[in-house]
């Protein structure tokens, strides 16, 4: 076999089989084969396709291109969530110890922020001394002893994946729904889950522009999830908006802890219960999803949600004290309104402008490697459908520079979209798929 | 300006500017851009295409990424030739010393040959001593006094083309007419050519299989030579048999100075007699096509042709003694022929399975840089449309190794196609494009 022959059946529309992929993809990421035949056929894999055999061929070469978890001698099933990335997206901070202390353990691995989408990673590095860079044996270990982990994927699991998103990022071949789902699936069996459960957001905000895409890239995992063995789901979330209010690492720290002391923002509140109730019936600890909504805003409400969040926190080396009193968390020098210039309805709060402000301010980085300012960020105080009048609260601007902080001003106006008349509320889910 | 960007805009079907062109084709020539952004945006070109505009700025972008030679001190109007490549093409070595015989003094530099089309340098090579590696100040001084230079590509010239070229070898991104047209009009505008007839080559023998893509090329190719100011006419030549009976590099050289005697194929003379009287005309030495083909038949029935041939091969260092004599020419161990098993008229002679072939033999190189066997290699002798008695000599194969002879008679046998009746003969050509 030569690495040409594969780029070439690839420009010429033809389906490669499981044996090419080993040799072109395991090829690639011991080095024998070369950055530049890869980036030429991630270009013929964007314009041409995969069929959904090939994805789940690749998927599977990438993910036992190194070290597999096994957690089976930790966790009846292990259970995992997947977000494709969105603006205000702290999610797993909630979900993750909320289905922990319903009973099902979670041990989960996140990534950092992009572009305008933060990163759960970013988010919790909010929390001083929080260490993200847990061992496999620490966070099998964390897994058994508190039954829930946050923290970043070992370098050691799917290195394909690592090795050919990198090259993606820099050849313009990253919007491959076949790429990105082989992806992401690819280190969610290497990290030894089960039952996964996606949130594929849609919208302005989100990768996914149209919920024709949502639809495609959700449909195509849970098709490779079914191909493997694995349990799955994918709920097809709003991200035209941000997701609560806060928008920034600190900030959204603050706003998880809220949620987990059954003050969240509603539709945020809303959005987790419904992310954790599947993960919970996938993983086999209840029934029916109403059942588990029912179990998790129960452990919510008795404050054992936020006990088991704690418990992940001291565990993974986080002052207590920064989580206990909020205020202790890293805080902006200006921080500012945001004034209504006129009455009416709210029709939209674009959340791509939102999330590009957010990395203005430096809650974000531009490029891999970035530095970040886990202080700034942005509160939201207005939703699509809401009603609003003149010089009422509609942002507060966390701020670090002055010079940010006025540019911030103004394109956070031009973020709001307004109605004279009145408006509905964006859905949460615009579907569910699979199972 | 970031290289990604440019690929990006590519990937989505967006169309380059000039000023896009320069900055990532010159960035990657200057090694500020990596093979692999260039490979992936090569493969988004080749499936994605590329306007003419586009085509033309790429062309001269290359074009001047080195040094570009000006002959107008040396010759009135520097006339050049293409062939696209095919099986048994020695066209060059008998149209560049007749033209010049004729009075239009014509500087070349020729290329290698790869796969199972052959190169004018690898068969000139075949004349012990004859160089083929001039520097540009050579090349004009043999140029201006000799009239007649065949000699390979100095390395200054169109290093954008060179490197590209490389890279596209390598990453499936070869049969592109965008791509194909620029690289070849680059070098033509680098080595200082004024007017240019392209001879392409369509059929199973040729890069361009079909008489529609061969047709996209040549009008490419016209039509960038006239958006840079250059004349320029494309002949579409059949290459569904090898041109003339010799393949192989000596045993094209002995049909090549047969044909300068006025003794060469039918098909093979005539071809260059067209090529030929194109280039007296757009080189206005002539009136009309007509009269250059009168002038060339008179050159080379007078011997004036041949020993412009002479000439040039004594310029360049080769022995005359090997071309007044060719059996001093290299010569294989093994020269068997291969009689007709049956009786019938020929309908086809593969040509890409007898170029394939003299490659078996050792006479062309599967990659870059494989060494030739200039002795070995195969006279073909029945051309469609012959009616052919059995155990009439179909072939006769030149070979060093005996097991390669066996497998070469095979193979050869394999190439031709039976008729029980009549056949006609092919065209030699299906259409000229342009003035």
């Amino acid at each position: 076999m030569r690495a040409v022959d594969v780029i070439i059946k690839k420009r010429d529309r033809g389906e490669h089989t499981r044996e090419e992929l080993e040799y072109f993809i395991l090829g690639y990421t011991r080095g024998e084969i070369p950055d530049y035949q890869v980036a030429a056929w991630a270009m013929a894999v964007l314009l041409n396709g995969m069929t959904p055999r090939e994805t789940t061929d690749l998927t599977l070469v990438m993910a036992y291109s190194g070290h597999v978890l096994d957690l089976s001698d930790v966790v009846p099933r292990a259970v995992d969530k997947h977000s494709t990335g969105g603006v205000g997206d702290k999610t797993s901070l909630v979900v993750v110890p909320a289905v922990a202390a319903a009973g099902l353990p979670v041990g989960k691995m996140s990534g950092r922020g992009l572009g305008f989408s933060g990163g759960t990673l970013d988010k919790l590095e909010s929390i001083p001394g929080y260490r993200t860079d847990l061992t496999v044996e620490e966070f099998k270990r964390q897994l058994r002893e508190v039954g829930a982990v946050l923290t970043g994927q070992s370098v050691d699991l799917a290195p394909a994946d690592g090795k050919l998103y990198a090259l993606r990022d820099v050849t313009g071949t990253v919007p491959s729904i076949p790429l990105i789902a082989s992806s992401i699936m690819s280190k969610k069996i290497a990290a030894g889950a089960q039952a996964i459960v996606f949130d594929v957001k849609v919208g302005v905000g989100a990768f996914m522009r149209t919920l024709d895409q949502a639809r495609e890239l959700a449909t195509l995992m849970v098709d490779i999830a079914r191909q493997t063995g694995r349990r799955a789901i994918a709920l097809l979330a709003d991200m035209n908006q941000p997701l609560g209010h806060a928008v920034g690492n600190a900030l959204e720290v603050k706003e998880a802890i809220a949620t987990l002391h059954n003050q969240g923002p509603r539709d945020f509140h809303e959005h987790c219960l419904t992310v954790g109730a599947y993960m919970l019936w996938l993983g086999g600890l209840v029934d029916s999803v109403d059942a588990g909504r029912a179990r998790l805003a129960d452990v919510i409400a008795s404050g054992q949600a936020w006990a088991k969040f704690r418990a992940m926190v001291q565990a993974q080396g986080g002052d207590v004290r920064a989580i206990d009193e909020p205020e202790r968390l890293p805080r902006a020098r200006y921080i500012e309104t945001v004034p209504a210039p006129r009455g009416g309805y709210i029709a939209g709060v674009h959340a791509r402008r939102v999330g590009e402000t957010a990395v203005l301010l430096g809650a974000g980085r531009e490029k891999k490697g970035d530095p970040i300012d886990h202080a700034v960020g942005i509160e939201v105080h207005a939703k699509v459908g809401d009603a609003v009048q003149p010089g009422q609260p509609l942002f507060t601007v966390h701020a670090n520079d002055p010079a940010k902080l006025a540019q911030a001003r103004e394109a956070l106006l031009a973020a709001i979209t307004w109605s004279d008349t009145q408006v509905e509320p964006l859905p949460l889910f615009y579907g569910i798929i699979g199972e």
